[in-house]
């Protein structure tokens, strides 16, 4: 399949005028493959369409977001119904009250809930609450983690300041030695600490967590009277119907939401149970949307969508699948391939691939089969996919592969992602 | 008119068990007056209806992002006609570039737009990219502006570390020695400078830009090679139709752009010049709702009505028969009042009230006479207010300076708002 890509060129051209690089953050495609689009014209259940019309299945689901399904049509029309009613007023809707109950009724640990806008709204405001519970400063976050692009979590320091992390302890996830060592550091100043809920990190394997470690990590807050925070953004509600961490049973004292929560509508959430209440409470943490009624309408109507189909069942049945062919498909061609994380938000790493030369070559040859993937994210996989998108995610592999073959020795590494790699913090 | 406020009790009460404080940040009505309603259950145009059905005329404008009136037809249809193309897709819609290169063409200095969901985000960037331009560190802010809630910025220090502000400096709104001697103190690191566009800090008397400190700051910019911003999040196209420092012939390098620019869809900007670009395009800043079409659809609508229609006069003329209305009922009735800021965002304090009590006493009996206005924060004018709704909030006002005349003597100060301004940075 030859794929046009003359609008999307030309949107390109023109966005390099009026955007910096012509796109910033986890969206620009400049450090992906070179044949992969930009700009997108539509998306409906677990497809995408870009400017030039191209449709793909798309396993990156906006990054998140899309967790049931593209335009799904029960949270659409529950958004519908409360934008005709309001939407940004001078004051919240009832349905806040709603969402709050709800959230919290699913969510073990939480006693209460704040929305905002940002996933790092939330990671910020629960170093903050941290900071706030018992005045101490030091925060642990593990050494490559993704909490947020603010300055004292943001990836690439540039524009930032030493004194953003002059507080900021890192410990190895997963480690405990490595974790009670950073404890140590921080004497009688420890206000919390952070953990993803798998690892998740960009470029290297995903890993689940150790339960030794999160039980330790609990154990350390309860010992120190810290806060243990799990930053839920990526994966909240997409391995568990609960906080992740509930897999491992250790409950933390904050969790950070987003993404998923309202099935791609803009709202964000900390949650957090009676011990760090107070010192949410003394907080000053707002924003012009923050109280806006639609997303809060469309993420009421998701949580009903979790608490009550087997949306998690069935997108775990179907990754599995993709997983599994994946492999043998790779096995089959001679590739040694890692696939890491949980089914539904997968990582796919190839062995001796240093400078993902084979690992760009591969998704570029999916994307040239309609099959949307990432080369150094983790990817997400919707409820909306069927055995039919896995068999044609699995038919595109199948050929990306055999293609692969042929074209391996004359691969060359992306410049745009070294350079990227050579940023970061 | 009595109100009846049952269901909203109800709501509050509830909201206490899930929700810190039962509200938080600058919509939880804990600092108004005792009658104001925290839940809202529609808007219309310049109108609110609250969770038990009472309507009023809104001057608030949902703090902001309300300004050709809730639910306008232009920007609703466009926003929905995106919503059932796509949303937060894997990457973001044309309408992105459309809408960059419209908002550039508006803004006089500006060449460029990265889009996200806070004003905050957009200060937060603005003092990044200040930093990463010729890597210093020094911030001015003028003591007591609001720039965001964030730790760098936010109004109350709580859960924040002094390290936040190690690089900040604060000198007195519009005046030159003062901004003059803060330069001295950043020696050779100044990195930017921040300004409102004019003074519209709570709880005193506004103050419009004066054009020699303007033109100082500009001048102290380019002599040091440092960033001039505007942060015109509050009041963006509501005085001008470009950024809010043209009316003083002053063009910054960046200027920060949020509630008001897509008519209550959740969408913020910074906006920089040129000289600014490289330095942005440097910085690694994102957000997962940041790349969303809707909001961009909205915003687009938005700013055509900005450019093609009356709705800054016809708003201006309203809004000064109102001041006018108000000065000459204040005065008839013994009332010594301020009206500060321009027309279509007042703020009205009264003489000698120095804990508010004065100020909690009328905004409360215009509020039970329909007409929601607010005690210590600038208030804002819709362009859908009519002649009719100015008639009847001037009759309310003429109510409530009456039915003052008797209760002064009894009122008492508002014990909320005397804690949480002990509280403040």
């Amino acid at each position: 399949m030859s794929l046009s890509n003359s609008r999307d060129r030309a949107l390109r051209e023109r966005a390099e005028a009026v955007i910096p690089n012509g796109m910033y953050g986890h969206q620009s495609v400049r450090t992906l493959p070179d044949n992969y689009p930009q700009f997108f014209a539509k998306a409906k259940g677990a497809r995408l369409w870009d400017a030039d019309g191209n449709e793909y299945l798309d396993f990156m689901c906006g990054y998140g977001p899309n967790l049931l399904g593209y335009a799904h049509p029960t949270v659409d029309a529950a958004a519908a119904r409360q934008q005709q009613l309001g939407d940004a007023m001078t004051g919240p809707a009832p349905v806040m009250v709603e969402l709050a109950e709800k959230f919290v009724s699913m969510v073990g640990h939480a006693d209460w809930a704040i929305f905002c806008k940002n996933g790092t709204d939330a990671t910020t405001m629960a170093m903050m609450a941290a900071r706030a519970y018992a005045k101490k400063r030091k925060i642990l976050v593990a050494k490559g983690a993704y909490h947020g692009s603010a300055p004292w979590c943001t990836p690439r320091p540039t524009g930032t300041v030493p004194e953003d992390r002059a507080h900021s302890i890192t410990y190895i996830y997963n480690d405990v030695s490595s974790l009670e060592a950073a404890v140590i550091a921080a004497g009688d100043d420890l206000a919390g600490i952070f953990a993803s809920p798998f690892k998740h990190d960009a470029f290297v394997d995903q890993q689940m967590p150790d339960a030794a470690y999160a039980k330790r990590a609990r154990e350390i807050c309860d010992e120190r009277d810290a806060l243990l925070i799990v930053d839920d953004v990526r994966a909240g509600f997409r391995i568990a119907r609960d906080c992740s961490w509930s897999l491992v049973g250790v409950e933390p004292d904050l969790s950070c939401w987003g993404k998923a929560i309202a099935n791609g509508y803009p709202i964000s959430a900390l949650l957090g149970s009676n011990k760090a209440r107070a010192a949410a409470s003394r907080l000053y943490v707002t924003g012009s949307y923050w109280f806006a009624a639609v997303a809060m309408a469309a993420s009421l109507a998701t949580l009903n969508e979790i608490q009550n189909t087997d949306y998690l069942e069935r997108t775990q049945v179907l990754a599995t699948r993709l997983r599994e062919g994946i492999a043998k498909s790779a096995q089959s061609h001679g590739f040694g391939i890692r696939q890491s994380g949980p089914a539904q938000m997968p990582l796919i790493l190839f062995d001796d691939d240093k400078d993902f030369r084979i690992g760009y070559g591969w998704a570029s040859e999916m994307l040239k089969r309609g099959v949307y993937v990432h080369p150094w994210h983790n990817m997400f996989m919707c409820a909306a996919l069927t055995d039919a998108d896995i068999d044609q995610a699995l038919d595109a592999a199948e050929g990306a592969f055999k293609a692969m073959k042929t074209s391996r020795a004359s691969l060359k590494p992306h410049p745009a992602l070294l350079a990227m790699m050579a940023s970061r913090a």
